[in-house]
């Protein structure tokens, strides 16, 4: 048995399932695929990632350093600099989603399409 | 200016982010990693996705026939047939979230052995 056999997200139970839900989240993917530029400190990323509130970024970069994904580092500097930066699990995560949201940019003109054409067979 | 730059998913008012919401939502990278492997009929793809209930499974169905991803192939026998597959654009979409869940496949141990640490550290 492969450790792919062992762990499918298709089951529920797995819990291979709930880390997929952590790095497609709606800011966990954005958070990611921003942080494999450079680290960023929390109120750049706030910034970068638009519309996040304070309270979501900061439980997302939680559930991502839990996780092994995002380091924190908290210099102990007046006043605080805190920084977050991908650890070497977090870029091979990172790298697929960064791949994902080019694709989506790219894609944008042929989902506008296929729309229109959806939407015309039901009017 | 080129396409990558026009659209940019950390824009909150930009089309591609609702995009990858979609492409990446919680049934829909199970659906579209599961779809990339054939074509299947409804009450199949409920068996294969643990947990999905009818309802969101539908619903998930009809967001990415509507964005251009999936092919819903109604076929004029009794019992109704109805199948669905991955257009051109959706095995795009497929192939990068597919890898995403093989990854998290293998990364599970990786993740435990991380959350471990992180818990550890606090405890």
């Amino acid at each position: 048995m492969t450790v792919s056999a062992k762990f499918n997200v298709n089951r529920a139970m797995c819990p291979s399932r709930l880390i997929l839900e952590h790095v497609t989240s709606r800011w966990g993917v954005l958070v990611l695929a921003t942080l494999i530029e450079r680290p960023y400190r929390f109120s750049e990323l706030r910034r970068a990632v638009d519309k996040v509130s304070e309270k979501m970024l900061a439980q997302t970069l939680q559930t991502l350093e839990r996780d092994g994904f995002v380091h924190r580092d908290a210099k102990p500097v007046i006043p605080p600099h805190v920084e977050y930066s991908l650890t070497r699990l977090g870029h091979e995560a990172a790298e697929q989603v960064w791949g994902l949201a080019r694709w989506t940019e790219r894609r944008v003109p042929d989902v506008v399409k296929a729309r229109e054409a959806y939407d015309e067979g039901r009017g």
